[in-house]
């Protein structure tokens, strides 16, 4: 199993380069009968698209998803649906220049050692682009799981240091930002706006919670829930950091503070507090599942940076055209993508073990 | 492949429970020929004994480890290593008391909604004592690794809150803390004796860095080399965030200061900084590979709690015997473990594809 | 990993049905920097093309192979390759009829009560046309094995109990049966056209052989080579048996008949005998690596038939449109595409701890 | 995932060699809550063992199964349980003789090609003896499959080409042969004597029948039901071919004569015919699955052989010590274990998608 495929019965497999033919994904282990709603794939496609935003690049890709296999008479029947779209919009020659010189930060120069070749064209493999292809395996989990009762929503919750604060929870949350109603939210945009004027980029924090996922999902040891969830969303290009309910606060607390107490009412268990972020010991306790991703600022700016070339020389670079100054608002829906296949994953595996 | 295998071609399976008859490992894909110094394998189990250290808890497990296979005068042979350890101080009376009580923020709920019966005693499989497993396996790991030129070391950099500030990394890092030279270490050891003393815990950070891994190691999108880290760290137990390089910081930089630009030198490249820690685009650049973990406060405190039982009743919980107040210094040997056992993982893969 | 996914190091995915809109394959872990001649990729889907034979179904499907990622300037990048052709010859009418019947001998009852729905059009997932894939991916790995010394070819041997005697291994073996000269070669093709024409089915076998594979490759207990060559041929729809070297044959034979003895000759191993078929507890000898595999009659045949519907009522089927008589001269390149994906994978895993 | 580990939820990993300390399986996927019965896993055992038998090795390993973990008060807790058994009788001095030569149709050249060492006592890991881990795996699952009414036995039912004719299919069968009840009993026992006598071996057919699986088990495309039965009894040492259904006869046949025909009856399917084998497209159809493994006679025998040391010379070599003239007494319970743990595998993924 190859490092483009992730999960262990609903999994997926991507393709696809930024400046290629087409990007794209086999979904395998979907649930058979389910009414598929393709449009709704196409919002989520949406919103992740650079136009979707103003704070967005300025490339407008108008990707349309097609499905190519798996669903019948409007309902998916068990096997690989596929999904893609095609790349119409390339302007490859944008790219030559940087055909032979590492651009910092990026993965050029890891590909090149680990392949002795990349598609240099947009990032090749290791774009940002590649992400559409888990949005759409992404949104398919997510529309099943509505139909179960469980949402899945994230936003970003800081920008560059500013952080939103006395936010309550009310998906969807809007463009450009996608962030929630709070008193920071102006400010966050602006500073976008800042990085992009400057020609420089800006990092940020997005917020995910899932909600409605009984107790009891997820495994011990190495699928702990959150150790999948985390290896999920690190596999988000920029992602430098990843924490589940109380997080890195968690260290600097004592047990008595960190630690869940709870009371039986009504037969159920609720918790007086969700430090632990809905998940304990690697499996839910059917609190809501809420993380937080950092990502660091794109690392493509127009300000001139010192690197090297294929042929072991220092140059300076100039990367030329338009960036996202901030890659978070388009990430959002990326993130919803990777939990929704998570937690599909999870439930199935634990629907293996019910009523054998 | 169960929740309790990890790993690629360097993969491998734990077993056992805290009270059960025994705790080990099958280790599958460990490179023939080598010899293995058993010794250091004990060393390391010794590091994670709660006797190793005066911060730890009282009890004393005196784990020997043993190979049972795979190892013929002693050389691996390629085939299955099987390690393990007995359990020969049981006190499984202790734990009667907590037979139907959920201990708060223990996985005791979350392993009763999953599979409906758990072995309560000691924690049984969502034990801390889970880890020495993986401490058998991955120290077999580094060993292998430690003969190509690659080292891993963790230490402990904060304690709840107070963080080691102006350290140089000069491993190997002393008991009982396990951290660096630092003007805080005498600080840090104080607050864990305040919680012992409290019949509270408290929380922390370990750092672990791993130097000499060429330019070139890990895959992209999905089993990014730092996904497959988040992945295993995350899969220890009380891992509540994992940052790598600038982590959570670089959510509030712009790219120009959190690029890391370099220069060529002598036909190699020298980066400026690395801010990345090591690994861009899933994939490694040759820098320190530099990773930080937050781990919460233990669960189990002295202090009285609210919590609920299995019949859904409210009780108040006061859990007895002795605890470690922090789990931090003994889970320095597991986060080296993991990293080894990733790292060894990840080479073997790029491996296979140098001179096909 | 779901079950369209198969492979260890080289493994892939495939996706689309008989009447779908398209069907193709995502190949991971293919080494990188291979130049990748489409045309000879072209020219086994040719072999797998029902009018490449005038034994074969009417039907004329055209399929041209799109390469959509993964390639670079014609070489390959090694990140996942996408290929794919579109179904352009539906006739999807000819189906309605048995959407409710269960063709006798086809997957139609199973999959239903698998997955409560089937794309009955044209057999679905279950049709013959999802080998395309497998071909698509096989003869990839084929080409890069070529390049190694590796050579893959498989042959009709024996056509409804007549067997090829005699026969020398010259591939390339011709159309319209794909068989080696051989006395009988003229009685077989007229044993199809036989069947044809009385609206029946005819079973055969297929060998396969593998040579230039050096000793040492595969893997020991569940992952042994000849395990995996098994399993990739018993994924073949139709095929009811297989064996290697002496096979079935040799539960007839003492050891010392069946035993390959050896002698060495200038500083290398000669085996006396190949009843091993190159493979000896999983692991290669060195020797060609010889197998082969039982079809059975293709089940779509024009005669009546008795069976039974979706709402549980008996019924006389009588299946209308033009059907293969024998699938296995269209087989034989599946076989080889199945051989060189397993063998290119094996290959991969063992080169994984060569020189580490 | 290494080569000593199957299965995807009912998945387990062995261990051991020959003369090592000790041989056993880590099982993971259980199911939680079930009632182990450690007597029928020995029994199974017992029968694997070669003083079961006057047919096997005078070599009486009196192998005791302990359980170490995933069992809690007599219960399986879905954690890993791990079940082993000691070394006790190991005469290693018997095969320091062999340690550089390679015996005939023995895995020995191959193990030194593929790991440039091995324990050459007793087989070390290629040894029979390793398949008394599977035994204890699949028996822990065969009494899960019981208590749901799946029945899975096999039987030996040829010797020599000597095939037993005219039987019903009545387990248990009884020792020393586990065939069933034919006129060509005593000869089949007979060949077995004669071959001991003369030093050398015999081979023979294993068929295994599993009733109660209802239709609707099994996967499409690469892990078709058959196809992991075909993996699962290759990988058994010494297994050189497998069919299914009417298998290698199929190839002879007419489609008019090999599909199975049904008919509808008090609501249910019942087919005319099983030439299927119970498995269509890779899913049950709720008939027996009925299969036929060839073994090859056993490779050790006292005659003399031609063969080649590890440093390229030819010798001639007489293997001494008892060994089973024919190992399919023994590899009865082993193909049953084998067949327990695919059925219990596929059950749980298909069980995965229901009620979901």
């Amino acid at each position: 199993m190859g490092s483009s495929t992730i999960g262990r019965l609903f999994s997926y497999t991507t393709f696809g380069e930024s400046h290629g033919e087409a990007l794209g994904v086999i979904v395998e282990g979907f649930p058979s009968g389910f009414e598929i709603n393709i449009d709704r794939i196409q919002q989520d496609m949406d919103r992740r698209r650079p136009g979707s935003t103003k704070l967005g690049t300025a490339r407008n890709e108008g990707d349309r998803v097609r499905i190519l296999s798996g669903v019948f008479e409007g309902r998916s029947t068990g096997t690989p649906i596929m999904m893609m779209i095609e790349n119409t919009n390339q302007r490859s020659k944008d790219y030559s220049k940087i055909k032979d010189v590492y651009r910092p930060s990026h993965a050029d120069y890891g590909f090149d050692m680990r392949y002795g070749i990349r598609d240099y064209r947009g990032g090749g493999r290791s774009s940002g682009r590649e992400t559409s292809a888990r949005v759409m395996a992404g949104s398919l989990a997510k529309q099943f799981l509505h139909s179960k009762g469980i949402r899945i929503d994230a936003a970003v919750v800081a920008i560059g240091g500013i952080e939103a604060s006395g936010y309550s929870w009310n998906p969807p949350f809007p463009p450009p930002l996608f962030s929630p109603e709070c008193p920071e939210r102006e400010e966050m945009e602006s500073l976008v706006e800042e990085a992009r004027r400057e020609g420089d980029s800006i990092g940020g924090v997005i917020e995910c919670r899932i909600s409605g996922v009984e107790a009891g999902v997820g495994d011990p040891v190495f699928d702990k829930l959150d150790a999948l969830l985390a290896q999920s969303m690190f596999s988000i290009g920029g992602v430098k950091g990843f924490e589940i309910g109380s997080g890195f606060c968690s260290s600097k607390m004592r047990g008595s503070e960190n630690n869940d107490q709870a009371i039986a009412e009504d037969g159920k268990a609720r918790f007086l507090s969700n430090n632990s972020g809905g998940i304990v010991g690697g499996i839910t306790n059917g609190e809501d599942i809420i993380m937080r991703l950092a990502f660091k600022p794109t690392p493509s700016i127009s300000k001139k940076q010192r690197t090297f070339t294929s042929s072991m020389e220092s140059v300076d670079l100039v990367i030329e055209g338009r960036h996202d100054p901030a890659i978070l608002p388009r990430a959002v829906v990326v993130v919803e993508a990777m939990a929704s296949s998570v937690i599909l994953d999870a439930l199935l595996v634990r629907n293996a073990y019910k009523a054998i």
